[in-house]
């Protein structure tokens, strides 16, 4: 298994008066980032998780560096890595590059939660397995 | 001196199918309150930044907590203080509140830079006169 | 009674790298427009729509004129009177100002809808009644 | 030549409260597909407008009924028809439809303008000739 990648575009719409992506915009390009890798890698669509699941991923914390700016018409390149499953978390690496330059770096911890955000929950039993195996995969490439 | 704060309500635009803020969105709110803090504060807009001055402040890093979300029609406080100035950098502490309920709190980075945001310059004298004598007057207020 | 008026400064999230209001940006504020209205003159706020009540306004249809650009910094002040009231339908007129010149032009028809969007239904008659009355104002004023 | 299409998925930052997409959302899809198109059909991106030419296509006035609804998850397909160019204006007919259900229609002009979105200006020769013989394919297609 390899590292969780995802082509966004910097288009018109992310792009303030200097010409370089609004830094809001980036968290718009992340979250569409998140929301693919949840379905393709976990098997469980944003869209099931709003709808008849009543569950939710919200962002309870991240740190960020802009390393360099991204302008109009660069194709960026979204990595995604789990680093830490907890109880009720989750602790994820993204960055953006476009081709050999660094873009930005996060870690983000994300929590479930049910029934409309309030206290975060144990991850059900069928989602920590998987998310477990996507670890367990990184782990083992990178040893 | 007070710390400055800036009231915003939270808008549809503003909240996810869950029915609470989108964090995306908060930087779009917290963006709005540093465009504002300048101005009234440091005494220049983002107009005469990107107009006639040809300078930016681009948000070179962050980290935030969220610590508890945000519903429609809410109206947050969010309030800010500078905390360190360096040659060509600015530490700023934003945190937003819901009466007494803390909604997020964030550390950011800004670089002071010229002609379509490349490489950090220091920052000119009046401007750091303006904002050394915040951070003092925050000192102050605080010992 | 006097034509509905809220102001809304061009912030640097609004504007594209042509240094004017990216148009999507503008339905953002036209939105905040609308939802002021509902909750200052029509007294329901769309938190109580989107809450207990169950119900929306989604726009079903507009056509708009973009008649002068818009800058960063500039005020504007939104304008918006009611024009005709369906038995599930309402219209708008709406536009937006920069001291003398005007910015935008737009007529809009929104419906009511109830649990989530589907098939419009008709106006309860407390809403049908206060916004009857806003319209009948506004007849009368520009008699 | 066939008509020019561009999917889009709907995702969670597209959606409101009522969890369908935020009308304001759309416009952005819309301006991403008319920037795909110039790029993908007329030969110039919009960074090469908005770099080195120093030329914009601001929209200058349009009209849309949206007929239905899209949700979280939904793969609509939008569609651009170029159908009427001016000396400095340019007519297109967007669409937007989820499998076999038409989600909104849309009219827009768009005009042409350099150096920062002031008076429209005549299109020059080389964008002239691609977009008259985008018209033209799309006239004998329908003959």
């Amino acid at each position: 298994m390899t590292v969780f990648t995802y082509p966004q575009k910097v288009l018109f719409q992310h792009c303030d008066p200097a010409g370089i992506v609004f830094y809001p915009r980036y968290f718009e390009m992340i979250n569409a980032t998140v929301e693919d890798w949840f379905d393709a890698r976990i098997g469980v669509s944003f869209a099931q998780m709003h709808g008849p699941l009543q569950v939710a991923v919200p962002t309870a914390a991240l740190q960020i560096s802009f390393t360099a700016p991204s302008r109009l018409g660069e194709m960026l390149e979204f990595r995604l890595t789990p680093t830490r499953l907890g109880r009720s978390s989750l602790d994820l690496e993204i960055s953006a590059v476009c081709g050999d330059e660094q873009r930005l770096e996060m870690t983000a911890t994300l929590v479930f939660t049910r029934n409309g955000a309030g206290k975060s929950v144990p991850w059900p039993d069928n989602l920590r397995a998987k998310i477990d195996n996507e670890i367990n995969e990184m782990v083992e490439k990178n040893a």
